[in-house]
C-alpha cells in the first residue's frame, strides 16, 4: 500500500496544478488552458472563452431538498457565471447526463426545463452534449462557451497594485441557505412528521437553490466604460478568490472587515448558527458574484452603483492577503476555499 | 405510478430528439445545435466544432478488464473521432473527472497518462476541465473542439442521390475484442486460478482497448482533393450511423454484403461466438472509423487507397436503408445502434 497517495492529502487545487503542470500547450489557436474560469482560444482575433463543470449527485447537490429543475438551472447558471468572469456573454452550452433508471422521463423533463429556462433568461444555446446511463446517481456536466474580443478578456492573473477590489451584490448567503436546508433536513430524518420549517427565508433559500450569475454587472460595466484590471466570479468563497487573484497576479491585497456586502437575513441566521457573518462571507461559497478590480481612476465610474462595493485594495505581494477587522486589527487571510477532496 | 415513464421506453435517440425539439437557437454564433457529430459555431467566417461525450464505470468502461491509462486515452481518443468526422482537426480538449475516494492519486496519474499521451500524439492542447469527487464510481466527461474553415465542415446531412458510400479501415473488430473480454472475464470469476486467455487476440483486443480516431484519413482526403458529400464517425455501429446520414440527409442507401471491410480475426472470433461477421460489422459499436459519401467523379481519387472501401451507394429516400446479401438477396437493415437506455 506504500504507492497508494489518497486523493485528500493532495486536495483539488494540488491535483488541477499537478494536471496543469503535466500540460503542454502546442496549437497556436489556444491562448490560455488550464487555470483561470476559463480557457480561452483565437479564432482569428475574435477569442472563445470555454468552460466546464461537473456536479455528482450526493456531493455538489442533494435531490432530498434540490427539486431537479432548480438542479438544471443552478448547473447552468454556474457555467454562465464562469464565462461572465472573463468578461464575457456566455452564447453556447452543452449539457452531458448521467442518469440511472431510478429516473423517470418526467425527472428528466423537469432536469431540461431548469436548463432550458436558464438558458432562455442568459440568452444562451444548448448546442449539444450527451445523454447516457449510469449504474447509479446523477451526473451533470456542462460546457458553455463565450465570444469576446481579445481586447476586452478579462483574466484574474492582471491586478495591479494600488486597484481597487470591487464585489456585486452580497455575500454569504448561499452558505447560510445551506446550512438551513441541512438544519431542516436533520430535523426531518429524526421526525418526519416535522414538516420542514423554511417560512422567512426566502432569500438565502434562492441564493442557494436558485443563484443568478451577474450578466447585469458585465453589460453595466460596459456602459460605465470600466474595464477590469482583473475578475473571478465567486463560487468557492471570497477568501478564497482573493487568492487565486493574489497568486496569479503575483500581488497582496487587504480588504476592511466592515465593507463586506453581507445582507441582514445572512447576517441573522449566521449569528443562530454561532458564525460570525464575515466568516460566512469569506469561506461560504456558491454566491456566484463577481469579485473584480478596477484602475483607481475608475472609482468614480463605480461611485453610486448598489449592485458594487469597493472592499479593498491591491496591495505589493509582500504584504500578503489580509483583512482589517473592524477594530482595527489586521487578519491574516488563509485560502478556505471548499475542497472538493477534502469535504468527502 | 401513472406519471412515470421509464427512460427506456423513449431511447437515447428520442431523448436527444425530444431535446432537440425543446431547444430553440438564438446566437448568431450558433451555426448548427444538437443533431450531428459536433455542434457548429461561428467566429466571423472561421467555425469552431464541439462536443462533449460523458464515460460511466459500470456501463461505458469495466475497470475489470480496462487499465486506467487505456479508459483515458480511448476517452480523449472518442471525442477526436467526433470532431474528425466534422472534417476538422481537434485542436482543445477539457476533461472533467468524478472520483470516490475508491482510487488513489496514482489511479488519476494513470488516466491523466492516457488522455495526455492522446494528446501528444493527436496534437490536442488540454485546456481545462474539472476535477471532483463523486460518491461512488469513475465518470469522465470530455469536450473536444475543433476549427475549420466555414466551407470545410461537412455534415452528416449532405449526402445526395448517387454518391458513393465509403468506410475506413475495418470494421466490427472493436465489438468481437469485447466479447472475447467479457468471455475471459466469465470465466475469470468462474475459477479466478485460471489465468485469462487473451493470446492471440491482439487486433481485435487493441481496437477495443486502444481505438485509434482517423486522424489520417481526414488528412489524405485532403491530399486527395476529396471534400465528402456527408461524414460521421461510426461509433455505435454501421447500420446505427448509416440510418443518421439517411435520416438527415433525406436519402436512402444501398450497402453491399460482400464489400464490408472486415479483417479475417474479427471473422474468426465471429465464428467461434457463431455470429455471421457481417453482424459485427453492422451492429458491434466502437470502431471509431469514418463513414462518409463522396460525389461518383471523385471515384477514380479514392481508387487504390488501401484504407477506403467503397461499400454501396446513397439512393431515392423511398428505396430506404437496404445491404445486398453475398447471394443477392436484398436485406432492409433496421438502426440496431447501441442504445445507452435499452442497454441496461
Amino acid at each position: 500500500m506504500s504507492d497508494r497517495t489518497e486523493l485528500k492529502e493532495l486536495g483539488e487545487f494540488g491535483l488541477i496544478d499537478k494536471i496543469k503542470k503535466a500540460v503542454t500547450i502546442s496549437n497556436k489557436t489556444t491562448i490560455t488552458g488550464i487555470g483561470d474560469d476559463c480557457a480561452i482560444l483565437d479564432s482569428k482575433g475574435q477569442q472563445i472563452v470555454v468552460t466546464s463543470d461537473m456536479l455528482n449527485e450526493g456531493v455538489h447537490f442533494d435531490l432530498g431538498y434540490t427539486p431537479l429543475k432548480h438542479l438544471g438551472y443552478k448547473a447552468a447558471v454556474v457555467n454562465f457565471s464562469d464565462v461572465l468572469a472573463m468578461n464575457a456573454l456566455p452564447s453556447q452550452l452543452l449539457v452531458s447526463i448521467g442518469i440511472s433508471n431510478r429516473f423517470s422521463l418526467e425527472a428528466v423533463d423537469e432536469l431540461y426545463a431548469g436548463l432550458l429556462k436558464a438558458c432562455e433568461l442568459y440568452n444562451v444555446d444548448l448546442v449539444g452534449g450527451d445523454t447516457t446511463s449510469s449504474i447509479n446517481g446523477l451526473t451533470l456536466s456542462l460546457t458553455a462557451i463565450g465570444f469576446q474580443d481579445a481586447d476586452k478578456i478579462v483574466k484574474r492573473s492582471t491586478a495591479g497594485e494600488g486597484d481597487l477590489i470591487c464585489v456585486s451584490g452580497d455575500l454569504g448567503g448561499a452558505y447560510m441557505g445551506l446550512q438551513i436546508l441541512e438544519r431542516e433536513k436533520a430535523v426531518f430524518k429524526g421526525s418526519p412528521d416535522v414538516q420542514p420549517d423554511l417560512d422567512g427565508f426566502d432569500y438565502i433559500l434562492e441564493r442557494q437553490l436558485k443563484p443568478e450569475a451577474r450578466k447585469d454587472v458585465i453589460i453595466e460595466l460596459v456602459k460605465r466604460e470600466i474595464l477590469p484590471s482583473s475578475m473571478i466570479d465567486i463560487s468557492d468563497g471570497l477568501a478564497s478568490e482573493l487568492f487565486h487573484i493574489a497568486t496569479d497576479s503575483n500581488v497582496g491585497c487587504t480588504i476592511y472587515a466592515d465593507k463586506l456586502p453581507i445582507d441582514p437575513m445572512t447576517s441573522t441566521v449566521a449569528q443562530d448558527f454561532k458564525m460570525p457573518p464575515e466568516t460566512a462571507a469569506l469561506n461560504g461559497g456558491e454566491d456566484y458574484e463577481l469579485l473584480f478590480t478596477i484602475k483607481q481612476a475608475d472609482y468614480e465610474k463605480v461611485k453610486g452603483w448598489r449592485e458594487v462595493t469597493v472592499i479593498g485594495h491591491i496591495t505589493d505581494k509582500a504584504e500578503g492577503v489580509n483583512m482589517v477587522g473592524s477594530v482595527g486589527s489586521i487578519i491574516k487571510l488563509n485560502a478556505q476555499g471548499w475542497d472538493a477532496f477534502l469535504s468527502k
